[in-house]
């Protein structure tokens, strides 16, 4: 936490986890020396107000990197490749929120309460696990580690809001046009997802899974440390704003038992039985 | 099919069932030597077009059963025991949506396309099963044939239409509020729908499972023969309006291929590839 309590960056201070990350400062009373937030060119001009004071939103740019003792990526791949290597290598540790190093094996991919120890050593980048993996691995994890997983079926109920503030605003217009009798127009999800849900909407890769089924699959064993985890993942995005479901049923190589499953559970941090 | 040029009684006819029901009557060209329409004391003096046809709406009891060669029973698990047994003995064949008499030995448990040599030596009484055991089985009896099934593990998505006509009107009341900035007010369901979801709405048994996930193991093992089949379902109702979805992995005893099931699949009635 002692970064950030020094100059804080904030890239993609906009979307949806930008505006929830800006609400976390001001919920856990985090005051950074500097907080320096970021957006699209087409936001400059524009600000936002953290703990009742304006910031004004600069743009994205290597310019505006500079001098940050951390920088908090919520935006787009594509950002955080261009901006988070240059950054990194001038001294600014990056936390990354997109799937841009995800996978590099010299990027470590962690979850706080689980892998924290992946910190060690790590070159100024860390990434930030897909939303599907933390819910997954959250819970998974401590009963992993008594009983070691073989198996995972998971079948996600995943919210508008992965797909941003757009997703959402889409949402809700189409509940209304339905509820009125008009048909559903759908421009950032390819189909309508008011009363409805659909295989998720990333792209679908040659594996026949689409490209969130692919991520938690690959980012719970690099996680976990477990390369060769045999997990079968449905990822479908639901008419809901916020918040994600999964359904899991897990295998595992010594018997498990539901009440001492409840005991490691309710003493995990982040879970609750 | 002959027994619905007959005398047919519609019980229910009101519902979500029964509407679609007659609506399956008019597409399908079957006209009914009579068809008479049942529903609850309050219906009494309405009537509802079938085949552009006034057809008056009787109250569901005794006396409207007699003479039926056929009674669909599209209502609660009571109206069906309290109707079916004495109208099975006086030769009606009673076919029951319910799941008053699912579990019944001495009652087949039938799925057209799937085990209709069930039906043999019924005594007048047939069971429909459950929506969800219905979409589990479609696809995976065919395969199971091939490969002989050994385990499920099945994550459904279950609209508001499987809790009737209410469900679906609370779903919509309930999307305008939350849109109007509202708060949602839940009276058929525990909880809100629009924009949310939760475990199946039916009661939660002993064995930690909801009611609805238990019909799915009891009557898939009964439809398919396989008493001791190990199933593993979650089952959840989300905010849409009709039209179930499920989740579905099994794993097979021989080993399965994905073009051959795709094979199995497009020649089996009622499923699409």
């Amino acid at each position: 936490m002692a970064l950030l309590n020094g100059k804080v960056g904030i890239v993609g201070a906009t979307g949806a986890v930008g505006e929830e990350l800006i609400r976390l400062f001001e919920e856990e009373g985090l005051r950074p020396k500097e907080l320096r937030l970021m957006a699209s060119a087409r936001s400059v001009g524009k600000s936002l107000k953290v703990h009742g004071k304006d910031h004004p939103l600069l743009e994205a740019n290597h310019e505006n990197m500079k001098g940050l003792d951390v920088a908090l990526f919520m935006a787009t791949s594509d950002i955080a490749k261009e901006l988070a290597l240059p950054a990194a290598k001038a001294g600014t540790v990056c936390i990354d929120n997109s799937s841009a190093f995800r996978m590099d094996p010299g990027v470590p991919l962690v979850i706080p309460e689980i892998n924290p120890q992946h910190l060690e050593g790590h070159g100024n980048i860390i990434a930030n696990p897909n939303c599907s993996t933390i819910i997954l691995l959250m819970p998974l994890a401590p009963l992993h580690r008594t009983w070691k997983v073989r198996r995972v079926v998971v079948s996600t109920y995943q919210a508008a809001s992965g797909a941003g503030l757009p997703a959402m605003e889409e949402l809700k217009a189409q509940a209304r046009d339905v509820l009125d009798g008009k048909p559903a127009v759908a421009k950032v999800f390819k189909h309508p997802l008011a009363f409805n849900l659909f295989s998720h909407d990333s792209d679908m890769a040659d594996n026949g899974f689409n490209g969130e089924e692919n991520k938690v699959v690959a980012e719970s064993r690099k996680i976990l440390g477990e390369p060769t985890l045999d997990i079968v993942p449905t990822c479908v995005r639901v008419p809901v704003l916020r918040a994600h479901t999964e359904s899991v049923v897990a295998t595992f190589e010594k018997a498990p038992n539901v009440e001492e499953a409840r005991r490691i559970l309710s003493k995990s941090p982040g879970v609750e039985v």
